[in-house]
């Protein structure tokens, strides 16, 4: 008898954790929690402008967004930070609103350095005040176009490494230097992924829970296609997003059985969303795996006062709760409420507080799950073929319009 | 022989219709946008504070919101509308910090009267400012505690129909107070779903549409169990986010066979997901359903310029264009790309333009979408039963807490 296959069995947790010690001496992003933030932090001690203000999308605005807005009301900030990232008309002129453009920070970011949503609208800025080296900064690729141009204008650059991808880029110069710029310590940021790093590459509890996670995800892809982050702050919004983008643009491909493959994520918020989303979690279809996200400490002083409503006496068993335990105990409430139904997975994972240690360790644990879950089902997390067909249309379209 | 069963077969359209005019009867949401709106605005004419703050949450604030922010930046509004809907502390101190509290009506919405979140906040409220009938609007139920509060307090009310869901309130006291008063036009909101209506019960193209759409999204529900809005504009942000509340927990639900139904919403922008979910959308699994939203006429005068980027010459095509005529076009690449895959369902709706008759007729035609497809599904679209259980168990805890 003569055989032969062409099957992928299922990884075990040494194969696929081998492939990652592998992959991590040529794919950048899992070393950068280890960088020299010398230069980052010097060149943000020279900016003098008030207003910050990113010009990038996808992968080069919404890591920092997600740090900025877990933490910008947590403390008092030095600078303002804004993003502009669409091409729609009246968010563009309704952000550039609450600039004072003379006293603007611009940086631009594209990794491929030609980005159509960043070169335009940094195009049009142009009409709107003198761009030069004194406003302008500049994060791309070594030798991209966009980095063409800061060296004839001698506008000052910092570099995205080529083997660091847009949305594991957080840690980058992308990330750390509009959050250095603004106020925020990037190495205690740094600090909070070395942890995570350290524990998931000595085989502690990090390692086990992301293996643990990971297998379970693509052992039951066909059942629960969808994955729900339910983070019980709205400090975590932007957080949501990124995640978004990292597990909906890594995990969303062809395998190697060419094959389309994808687990589908959803970031809601609580307790807004339990008015929103909680029924479809509870009685609608068993398709969904929920993962809730605690803040342990809000360390904020903000409680119920002893108020009563009269006619409303009912609810006096609020009075004297502090609104951070009143939503850490609305978090446990619909925890419970989902367990109780036995034939939902859930997971709970809780951060210790508004502060960059915490959100940075969220971040990079996340990249880990996404590129162990990748292995897992042989498909390559760094890439993104399926959005260039889109490209190639657009650029069409307007080259045919203008001829 | 002897023959019974429990099968519920496929409705045809016409039943569906039957079922919907009998239910036009009893459930209040359909005749809104005939009513008289003399109260209304004359009680918006006699408001004098600056700042208007809405506190309630879900089906209270997000039609509300999703109208605001589609038309806040498309002309100058007399007055600026806040939310206050999460317990989260830091996100109420922060949004407070915007609004002049002693320059503010606050309008306490809530149908039950008794929602957790919102009286938590109107509780705190006390702490920071006086709380009387000169500063507070209540819009409850008739018969709720909110409601005899109010009265206690001599307070303005305006009611909630009984027969009128939350999350299909918009068109209610509930949208048109908070919206009039900032200065919009709620007759022509009213005349937008009122044109969706009529071209819905006269049996014209809206009814084509609605029926073969919900027909298809149920027919097809186990292998698509995902629905993604695209929206392209970022004035949809809000629109978005009322869908999924509109659609996730209209039709999660236990059907008539006591099996778990639900499709799953999802709202993304284009063209930031462009960079975030697209590339899940084309090379991942066959599981979503696709929308693509457009807004035909920004009515924004805001070009790219005739600028050269030294070095970034290849991006000159972009010269001289519009963003809107931009997003439009990537909108269209977007869709030609899915189309060209041949195996992904996706349909496209184009509104008109930046203003108020626009966004309502979409919305009253999401409702009647929603309310269809629940009928084809054999469900309740306007119970959320699942959602009790955990208000149980918080209150337990809460009161345990306290003993």
């Amino acid at each position: 008898m003569q055989y032969s296959d062409n099957f992928n069995p299922t990884l075990s947790n040494d194969k696929v954790f081998q492939n990652i010690i592998e992959e991590k001496k040529v794919r950048g992003y899992y070393n950068l929690p280890f960088q020299d933030t010398t230069q980052i932090k010097e060149y943000a001690k020279t900016v003098k402008q008030k207003y910050i203000v990113v010009i990038g999308i996808g992968g080069s605005s919404l890591g920092t967004y997600a740090i900025y807005k877990y933490l910008k009301h947590s403390r008092p900030l030095e600078k303002k930070l804004y993003f502009l990232e669409t091409t729609d008309p009246i968010d563009i002129r309704s952000k550039i609103e609450n600039v004072d453009l003379e006293d603007t920070l611009f940086i631009v970011i594209s990794k491929s350095g030609t980005t159509v949503e960043t070169v335009s609208i940094f195009k049009f800025l142009h009409t709107l005040v003198k761009i030069d080296r004194n406003n302008t900064l500049i994060i791309t690729e070594n030798d991209s176009k966009l980095n063409s141009y800061a060296q004839i204008h001698g506008m000052k650059t910092f570099e995205i490494p080529k083997n660091v991808g847009g949305r594991f880029s957080v840690f980058s110069a992308v990330g750390l230097l509009p959050l250095a710029i603004v106020g925020i310590d990037i190495d205690a940021l740094l600090g909070g992924a070395q942890e995570i790093h350290d524990a998931f590459f000595n085989k502690g509890e990090e390692y086990k829970r992301i293996m643990k996670k990971a297998r379970f995800f693509v052992e039951f892809k066909n059942k629960f296609n969808i994955n729900v982050l339910f983070t019980y702050s709205s400090r975590l919004e932007g957080f949501n997003k990124w995640y978004v983008q990292l597990w909906g643009e890594s995990l969303g491909k062809i395998d190697v059985n060419n094959s389309n493959q994808g687990l589908t994520p959803i970031g809601i918020i609580g307790p807004i969303d339990q008015h929103s989303f909680l029924q479809l979690i509870v009685e609608g279809r068993r398709d969904k795996t929920i993962t809730v996200i605690k803040v342990e400490n809000f360390n904020s002083n903000c409680a119920i006062p002893d108020v009563t409503l009269e006619g409303l006496e009912e609810l006096d068993y609020l009075n004297g709760i502090e609104f951070s335990d009143l939503i850490n105990k609305q978090a446990d409430a619909t925890i419970e409420a989902i367990n109780n139904l036995n034939d939902i997975p859930c997971d709970v994972i809780v951060i210790d507080g508004i502060c960059e240690r915490a959100i940075a360790g969220l971040m990079y644990e996340y990249e880990l799950l996404t590129s162990v879950t990748a292995k897992f089902m042989y498909i390559d997390a760094y890439d993104q073929p399926g959005v260039e067909a889109g490209k190639i249309i657009l650029k069409e379209k307007l080259k045919q319009e203008k001829s």
